[in-house]
């Protein structure tokens, strides 16, 4: 590679930081400036927005960890990748207290969970990325940043197709198979048995409205918790499943067609427990209908550390080579995954 | 009209009472048993299902003032129609208690709206009915009660085609105009100015935040506040606005279509600030739709009072033809509008 002569020499030690934050985990790599893992730790996870100083002690946690016995003075770049950012000031100064009392002088950089996503998918600068978790998000990304939204709108006004929107329709389909004017289906069971711990009792009315009010208890996005009986159904041969996930991945091709040309040749990055794996059964029909409707070519990302380390070392080695960082990209994303967690 | 020789001679002074119970109006209709008016008044609202006593103390204000003068024992039956009922055993007390206090002591009998807004509009025992205002319901009425329902499950899981349904749609509109996923529209500066009370400002993902952070600090049920926008944004060619109320309306008619049979030659009874107005953008729609879809006839029912007051009638005289009872129902249906605040 020709290209790697113009790359700077930079010193034996110096190193980056790539940390990707989730409401379940707290993750941190560690690796030199060629993209080569030094360290990884892991501890829990607290939502930066609600719960900013909760998960800054786990961030705390996992970048003591994966720093033992290292030189913190030799992290040129620190980069961290979490949904909503660091809004609120007290939480800003928790992060801020955090990374100074696990050592590290470097300032960090925070991204959001699209751009992370990209970035852990492919070295490439631009292209398209859809989170379907428990929301829905798509992201038009251009030279790593994100330069149009779609959905996302949370579950009140949008998150069409999410895990959110997956939940509402399985209590949707068994109330109206309960009641005589949907199709039976297993999530008339299933759903239940879930809200309920049993299944309803007396007339078709009752068992309805007792179904709603379960609903209505509980804070709304808890329904997110039932898209898992929607996919048990469908993988039982449920058609009543079948056609929720039908509609579902339809929402989704409707929210990247918002931000995605037919003919844009560049990474659609999938990530979130709706469509990461390509044999949930939203997740192959989204492949299947994007492969019908746009060029270009479908991407999963990495563990989110390789994105935010590989944004790192672009920050530390701003003359480096395209070739390169893409050479970096590969080692690093092969170093995220499998995480374990250290110490 | 030779029936009305089989129906029975009740004493001149004989009466019945219906009352109308609202979240903004509580109304008392008072008759004589051939639908001649007599009396009647209007006091506040109150939800009788959250505020049960204030509810209630409305409804005792309206009876004494319908009953002024009269012999409250002359009462031979009460119907009171309200939505949700007086499932609350407090509330029910509380009702007891109101409606002793006014003189009455004939126990009521209570009604649901589905059942009172089908017996204002018909005095025919079967039919169809769609309550489409903040929230939207589907009920088949058989023997002037209610057989089997569709959708009616609240603003979290359906309600399609509802006032909160549309003002929803108005803000996704909105927020998709501004940032540019979708088409131009009234909406994007109707919608603005009632949540913020100005155009939101900054760049496009900022102006989506703005809305969608405001929409989200208000309970969800607010969003109906904004249906009127959608009516006023089609009034004026709107395209958006046409889209969203064609999408309202085949949402209706869907509600419709899993509760009746295409050839039931019955009424469809439409009430409800969505429908009601055959010069509504959704109203228009839904009887444009309706008539291509169903047979039978699309009514709109006289104010509630008329219904309860009839099946009042209908119970104080059991024996009555249903030709009298035909003449009865013509009666109150004229004598309940318009509505005058007595007193």
């Amino acid at each position: 590679m020709a290209d790697e002569a113009s790359s700077p020499a930079p010193g034996a030690t110096d190193l980056v930081v790539g940390a990707d934050l989730g409401g379940t985990h707290s993750r941190v790599l560690v690796a030199d400036l060629d993209g080569r893992l030094v360290a990884k730790a892991a501890a829990g996870g607290g939502n930066p927005i609600s719960h900013g100083e909760q998960a800054a002690g786990e961030l705390r946690a996992a970048l003591t960890m994966a720093l033992e016995g290292l030189d913190a003075d030799a992290v040129r770049a620190f980069v961290i990748g979490m949904a909503g950012g660091v809004a609120d000031p007290a939480a800003a100064r928790a992060f801020t207290d955090a990374i100074a009392s696990a050592g590290l002088r470097v300032e960090p950089e925070y991204i959001g969970d699209a751009e992370v996503a990209f970035c852990s998918a492919t070295p490439l600068p631009s292209g398209t990325v859809l989170l379907a978790g428990t929301g829905a998000t798509g992201a038009r990304i251009h030279d790593r940043r994100i330069a149009a939204v779609a959905d996302g709108l949370g579950w009140l006004l949008g998150d069409h197709g999410s895990g959110f929107w997956l939940g509402r329709e399985a209590v949707r389909a068994a109330v109206a198979a309960l009641g005589g004017t949907g199709a039976a289906t297993l999530l008339a069971e299933s759903v239940p048995q879930h809200l309920l711990g049993d299944l309803p009792t007396g007339p078709p009315e009752r068992q309805r409205s007792q179904i709603v009010h379960a609903v209505m208890a509980e804070p709304p996005i808890r329904l997110a918790g039932l898209a898992v009986l929607v996919a048990e159904a469908e993988t039982s041969g449920d058609a009543v499943a079948a056609e929720i996930c039908d509609r579902a991945a339809a929402h989704l091709l409707t929210t990247i067609g918002a931000i995605r040309a037919p003919e844009e040749d560049s990474p659609l990055v999938l990530n979130g427990g709706v469509v990461h794996s390509a044999r949930s059964p939203v997740g192959r029909r989204v492949r299947a209908l994007a492969a019908a409707r746009f060029a270009g070519y479908v991407l999963t990302p990495a563990d989110g550390t390789a994105g935010a380390a590989w944004l790192a070392v672009r920050r530390a080695c701003p003359t480096a080579s395209e070739a390169h960082l893409t050479a970096v990209h590969r080692r690093l994303t092969l170093a995220a995954a499998p995480y374990i967690r250290k110490g």
